[in-house]
């Protein structure tokens, strides 16, 4: 017979990266459906004993950890976490993209303030190569001058356009959201500092230097990988 | 006797460098103290029957040229500029430091939306190299994160504050604003991909590529550098 929870991959990962999670830590959180997991399972813990508190990715995760009795702090009172734990769009070895949310900025400042960086997710996210369109957080002012820098880099460009409002998606930082396919990316590196190089994209969401990834089964088992 | 505005270096400069503008263009208004005078001159050749349309880099030029009678459009309406004409805190050759005036990243993105991007000064402006402080717009959310890279490339970093309100200045875009001291700039383009790098800054106040420089002296002449 299996737990309930081993029959969902994503809750899997999320949990058992909960675990990492210990007394006394300053921990960001992370959006998206797989890191909801984590976050309900630390605030599980919290209600046990656990004393942490956490730093929200986006609005969806800090009301998440809000319901979950997580004590929440900020990245001015706590510049340096100790560990966050975040969802992936794709995983290509230790190189995600991230952003399906358009919270891959907020996401980006909290991973690279933090001394961990462990990436949840369930086994559909893996590949070998990365080549899900990159989600770009613009300035609405430079919207024309950064499809045209995206286009001249090889990628093919879709403003993000909202189900639950007219118009396009605005993200939590005011701005719009570009999904930009540039195909299979050899150099996720690479690709990342050109687009970190074009005016009025706020940030792109190719993250390298991932720290650690689980990966939830279909069987219920999470696979992790250090780097 | 001199003419009123020979007598005012930076009137001389931005009335000068108006005088490119030429009917039909798609212009970019810049911001500040110089090119506010560029904006009136246009305004009243505009009176005179000139045919152009301006995009302006802040909410001070759009106020402005409406004042003086500018017809006004926008990036999303005319993605390409003919001519850009801006201020700038301290030139060295053609590179240019800006954001005095808080509005630098629209005056990058309309300075690389234009085929010839002019920059107007009076010659307090000029330097053999660049030195003034690097301004910063840095997403507030970043903030700390923001500092700690800037001290890591060798800056010193103070958070600009408000004179007219309390706490920091807000940007037109929603954003604070950093001021960046890195001491004598030996090479400001690679600086500028440097801090492009840094995650959670908008954009950075250096431009380098200028097209031409008009400086006003105080004889009222004004010296033209074209790259």
């Amino acid at each position: 017979m299996k737990n309930q929870h081993q029959s969902n991959p994503k809750q899997a990962a999320g949990e058992r990266a909960a675990g990492l999670v210990e007394d006394g830590m300053v921990v960001g959180l992370g959006t998206g459906s797989t890191t909801a997991y984590a976050i309900k399972e630390i605030g599980r813990r919290v209600a046990d004993g656990l004393d942490i508190l956490g730093v929200p990715t986006s609005y969806q995760s800090a009301f998440l950890a809000a319901q979950n009795g997580i004590p929440l702090t900020t990245l001015d009172e706590h510049p340096e976490l100790d560990i966050d734990i975040d969802g992936a769009d794709q995983i290509a070895g230790f190189s995600v993209i991230k952003g399906g949310g358009a919270a891959h900025t907020r996401e980006k400042i909290v991973a690279l303030s933090s001394k961990t960086f462990v990436v949840v997710a369930d086994e559909s996210k893996c590949s070998d190569i990365l080549s899900h369109p990159v989600p770009l957080e613009v300035l609405p002012f430079a919207l024309k001058l950064a499809i045209k820098q995206v286009i001249k880099l090889g990628g093919k460009v879709e403003l993000r356009m909202g189900v639950s409002k007219d118009g396009p998606v605005i993200s939590d930082n005011g701005n719009f959201i570009m999904d930009a396919d540039f195909g299979k990316i050899d150099d996720p590196a690479s690709l990342g500092e050109k687009l970190s190089q074009c005016c009025g994209i706020v940030e792109h969401g190719i993250f390298t230097g991932v720290d650690a990834v689980y990966i939830g089964k279909k069987d219920g088992s999470v696979e992790i990988k250090e780097a």
